[in-house]
């Protein structure tokens, strides 16, 4: 099974793509999308198109996500809607099912509490998945979005894993 | 010059289409998109499906929305920006242009004022754009929206239309 998870942000996207059999994980490909200056749709452009391309490439079985509850204001919670409309679409578009997960499950999923902050979760995730180097921090939150779905049913099976 | 105006929310997406010199203006097509109950990829999939749909049928020069200052609170702020996102990329990935013009500019440049309610802005479009009905409320927004980047320059130069 192999697990796309996005953490989409208006300045940087993060993504992580994982195989996993549930039991076992390793990372496949991970890394972040860095917004250029310049117009807003030049920008969900270019997120929609990298993630367009990472799932032609690598052909995932599914795109996974964080839910959102609040941002912090209005103003902020319209721009990380866009970039998540933008990098959601992508795949839908590809014909992939979307999932998400509250951040706290992903961190409970990865970290073993709810409550992790993101140098603990680059750790973890460099552990749990075998890598040679700590993950950028956008990067590594998008593996553990990824490894919170992987885990799901089988170490998790409390978790809330829903269809976006 | 035709323009395809586009006023995206998470219930219910707006198009209008017009053609225009900048002085006379006429109505192309215009309706909603009625997004079904269903999951946030399945909506977001709805309107970036339909809107590229509209842009492959009709070819317009350009995508018009109108500009988001504060939503009444960052959860619909979240929600109406993730439709937005799907609705920019759309047209974004059609290689248009895509242009926004502030809720005031749009009042002014079709009602003359701008602080106009919704009853008024249907029945200006419907003069404006000679139509024999009184086009939808969401649909004579996004009309609206299309018709204030035709004014622009012309008969509006001091509007601010700018490249989203």
């Amino acid at each position: 099974m192999l697990i796309l998870g996005i953490d989409p942000g208006s300045r940087i996207t993060g993504y992580g793509l994982i195989e996993s059999d549930g039991r076992h994980s390793r990372h496949l490909a991970s890394g972040c999308i860095r917004l250029p200056e310049g117009t807003l749709a030049e920008r969900l452009g270019r997120i929609f198109r990298e993630v367009s391309e990472i799932v032609a490439t690598h052909v995932p079985d599914m795109l996974v996500v964080e839910q959102v509850f609040v941002a912090r204001n209005p103003a902020s919670a319209l721009k990380l809607g866009q970039a998540r409309g933008a990098a959601i679409c992508a795949g839908v578009i590809a014909g992939l099912p979307v999932y998400e997960y509250a951040p706290r499950e992903v961190k409970l999923a990865v970290v073993g509490t709810g409550a992790a902050d993101k140098t603990q979760v680059q750790h973890m995730i460099r552990l749990l998945l075998g890598m040679d180097t700590r993950p950028q921090a956008d990067a590594a939150d998008a593996l553990a979005i990824a490894l919170c779905h992987a885990h799901t049913g089988i170490h998790l099976p409390h978790l809330s894993g829903r269809r976006a």
